[in-house]
């Protein structure tokens, strides 16, 4: 299992922004790091690969498996694939002929913290799963 | 209060894309109106604008109140501002002079439901509060 090779994500990092942006006004710095991973999310190729990563069977995914369902070139794909790494969404690792990737989840879980609303977490929006 | 008044959400949108995107894949068109979300927060002024807006009491701000603390000028809030309620984000009304602008949490419940990960649900990072 890959999962235990993991990098650890910078924590001071991830304390300096995993407040809710509801409950206090971000930092300039914070901002400028968050803004780059949210850039990352936002193009639609970037967000079905990563979702398509993180629901392969074992949690990683080889980028011979990436291509397929896209009506993109492989370099495409692997650019989008390099901007996910950047961003630290993602790690990957060459073993033998291929890459594999898979999700970071400490990077989305900060994401999905971040995003968190006292008011939605009451009151769960009807029909939302 | 103006929560009272705040805009329900399509829910049918929310529905088609609140599964986490871990557990299966995103679907072409879901993807695109995430990564149209993802964008208006992919720049660090209107996220710490949204951050703002969240935080003050009440949960709604004047504009007034949200250009003291950046070094842009005023046409240059103004636009995020549109970026933000265009993506569904925020919502706005006009009340005498001033427009008065807050978060619409359904929109930030959708996307944190979407990167929510179990592991990390699971195994909380050390010091990430």
């Amino acid at each position: 299992m890959s999962n235990l090779e993991l990098p650890v994500l910078d924590q001071g990092d991830a304390a300096a922004c995993c407040s809710p942006m509801v409950r206090e006004p971000l930092g300039e710095e914070a901002a400028t790091d968050l803004a780059k991973m949210f850039k990352a999310l936002s193009d639609p190729v970037r967000l079905r690969l990563l979702s398509l990563i993180a629901s392969y069977e074992g949690g990683e995914a080889c980028v011979c498996d990436l291509t397929g369902p896209f009506d993109v070139s492989q370099p495409t794909i692997s650019h989008h694939l390099k901007v996910l790494r950047e961003a630290g969404l993602v790690g990957s690792e060459r073993r033998g002929t291929w890459v594999y990737y898979w999700v970071l989840p400490a990077a989305l879980a900060k994401l999905s913290s971040l995003l968190q609303t006292p008011g939605a977490a009451a009151v769960p929006a009807k029909g939302a799963r």
